[in-house]
């Protein structure tokens, strides 16, 4: 039976996919209950989670300006022209991101995030919120989802009209889809894992170190990051394997830990005064990709965010590529919504099947391409950013960006800097560079030919 | 803490794998208890389940000669010696799997064999079989499994201090290993299904085509095949797409299936009497490909055979290989037996997390080898199976292997005719084709070098 004009959906997560759905949905008018296992961000408790500040880029901008939310977000960022590079040994080297210094990726935190988000959620009339309710099932054709309260425990049995599963890399509504038939699934981890660390403001304020910018501790095979926050500290990431000489597991003692971090980023430990302390509470986390599809049972239920693709965070587009899903949807939902048939002042039912079936078509090759492009990055800034060959690359490439601003464009800023779709992202920059090669070479032969007749001439 | 020198192993599911399993572990002299959720096949009941007949080759029967069954199960094997290819129009072609026509894969019947190796493992005091009970979840610290009784619903949990999953393809074991932190796991669906039919024995009995061959209908991108059952009937499988020109979801009334096959299996339709109903009644199924990993869980839990690595069916080694489990598992298993530590008469504890670890190391690299082999079988079987090209290659094996018996081997005999591990086997086949290739490179240009100088000779 197909669904009425006015459907009820159920949200599942109201991190920061499932929060901006919601905004999305609400908006177009259906009644939305939003699931959270987490208690309300706005009742003052601390939201928790994962890691604590992100890197918003111009995907994740454009699908918030479309609901007005960019600007409001926009005051709580810190702009990252390009990325500092803090070699073992030696100075210090800025490489920018773009050749226009204005183009910056910017340092936004998870939590303050978060909450614009539900409160521009629950401003809607439509959009009911339930916090402490974690998912824990789903009865897919029903639809249904089951829900514990997270303090009392208690079970519920959710109804809705449809379910969309924002609910993240371990997705309850996917481990149920899991079990339909000619479900694909892939979950994989990598050798490496993250562990948090900290850098404070300067006493009386300010930062330690180039506010504008990523700083990376390149080290071949692994690496430490560090992204800045608004009151002046930073938010270090070791990404670092679980084993072997350089893994986490090698560290035991507090006396090792700090002579390792002395050895291996010297320059680092001065402004670490909680390194130790630090380094001992924070738990080590795994990194997983995860590729799925189809994202949508019948016209019941669809995945999208890090439910249907969790990527790795190298390329910093998880969360920009889990907006531009709800960018997308909110578009598509909009056209079969103009299409949809009306009959006396009724806004219409639409075919909710084919709208999950678009949605899935139009994002599942850039899902995968992204989640490619993450686990590639990560060897170009653990492995090769510290390089000068590297360095001579990427100021080619803003050359050549800035001598044909129309027809050369970078792939970074393909990706963070436009909303061409990634996988055209990357198809156009392996087209740029085929053709660069080629008049390399036309070049080089061109060179060698005129050096020829030149000897010749000489000699005759 | 360590298991005692005597734990108690749980095997879940009496499939093939499971059943063999508890014959080997039950001969080592642990106590096992295994749970099935079907009914018990000596009862009388059909066993049911999946596809009718499978191809035992040599890495099956080496598997059950360690445990003595070897000779009984032959007894109901047909010997296949070589693949019949049906033609659309044309004659029959003959294509013998091996130099020596004496080598055969053998089709035996799923319910017979699993019958027999049921029979073995309940002969041994120290295996406890609990039909009927459906294992649904597992609590791997435990480790425990959570069983729930097929005919009167009834819940229980039973503790063990070992448990293997020998719970096939979909295995609830392994479903719960799926949430461990870092388990790594792809489920991959063809977008190929398969439905069974039936070539009943000639009226008076026989078999109404070559009894000793694996019969294939090669149609390009599909394919039907047919093996052979020890009364006389052939069991037909359809390897078709779900959807498209050649799909099953295009066929809807009688008329059409007739019609169909008519046109596209021209020599099988007078073979197959009731067709059209057995079109109509019997189920389409999916085909998958499951990789994961690790297959341990600390010294607690292990899986093993589909449950680890279940493959789609083309290369006809799914028993094989975990028939091939079964035996590795018991080699390794008395190699630490032979170490482990001793004292006044007690036959040892050993380590059973290494014992894991060691199967996972010399499995893994062979599931995920001959995973793609039978991937890439399909297209073997149904595209090129058919053409001249290909018969003429498949002979020009056959004479490098007459010729130079001790270094030629083609993968196909390697891969059904010998205990080689699958990668290995691989390997071996690259390095014989990419010399041979170089010989005849070289044998080329030694001819066309010869040409040249008789031209020489010639004009002077």
């Amino acid at each position: 039976m197909p669904h009425s004009a006015n459907p009820r959906i159920a949200i599942v997560g109201s991190g920061l996919c499932g929060a901006l759905l919601a905004v999305y949905v609400g908006r177009a008018g259906y009644p939305v209950d939003l699931y959270e296992r987490r208690p309300d961000p706005r009742s003052g408790k601390v939201v928790g989670g994962r890691s604590i500040n992100l890197a918003l880029s111009t995907r994740g901008l454009t699908a918030l300006e479309r609901v007005g939310l960019a600007d409001e977000i926009m005051k709580i960022a810190v702009p990252m022209r390009g990325r500092m590079i803090h070699p073992q040994h030696g100075d210090l080297a800025y490489q920018p991101y773009d050749k226009d210094p204005s183009k910056a990726i910017n340092s936004v935190s998870r939590a303050a995030l978060n909450l614009l988000l539900i409160e521009a959620a629950a401003k809607l009339p439509n959009v009911r919120m339930h916090f402490d309710w974690r998912c824990v099932d789903a009865d897919l054709d029903a639809p249904a989802v089951m829900l514990e309260h997270a303090e009392t425990g208690e079970s519920r049995r959710a109804e809705a009209d449809i379910i969309i599963g924002a609910d993240g890399a371990f997705s309850a509504i996917r481990g149920r889809m899991q079990k339909v038939d000619r479900f694909d699934y892939s979950q994989e981890y990598l050798a490496h894992g993250y562990k948090e660390l900290h850098i404070p403001p300067k006493d009386g304020g300010g930062f330690r170190m180039e506010p504008n910018a990523l700083h990376i501790w390149p080290r071949r095979s692994f690496m430490m990051i560090a992204l800045p926050n608004p009151e002046g500290s930073f938010t270090c990431t070791c990404f670092w394997p679980w084993t072997g000489p350089n893994g986490f597991d090698r560290l035991r003692t507090s006396a090792e830990v700090e002579a390792y971090f002395r050895e291996i980023f010297p320059d680092a430990v001065p402004l670490m005064p909680t390194l130790v302390e630090d380094y001992q509470r924070n738990p080590t986390s795994s990194l997983l990709t995860v590729r799925c599809g189809p994202w949508h049972y019948r016209d019941k239920v669809l995945i999208l965010g890090d439910a249907a693709h969790a990527i790795v965070p190298f390329y910093g587009q998880g969360m920009n590529c889990a907006f531009e899903d709800c960018n997308v949807f909110g578009q598509l939902l909009d056209e079969a919504r103009a299409r949809a048939p009306r009959s006396a002042g009724d806004s219409g039912a639409i075919d909710w099947e084919a709208l999950f079936a678009r949605f899935y078509e139009a994002r599942k090759r850039n899902a995968d391409t992204v989640a490619d492009l993450a686990l590639h990055n990560f060897i170009e800034m653990r492995d090769h950013s510290g390089s000068r060959l590297f360095q001579l690359h990427k100021a080619w490439e803003r050359t050549l960006h800035r001598w044909l601003p129309n027809w050369y464009t970078p792939l970074y800023t393909l990706v963070s800097f436009s909303n061409t779709p990634y996988a055209d992202a990357v198809a156009r920059a392996k087209e740029q560079t085929r053709i660069v090669n080629r008049v390399l070479a036309w070049a080089a032969a061109a060179v060698v030919g005129g050096l020829g007749v030149a000897a010749w001439l000489l000699m005759r």
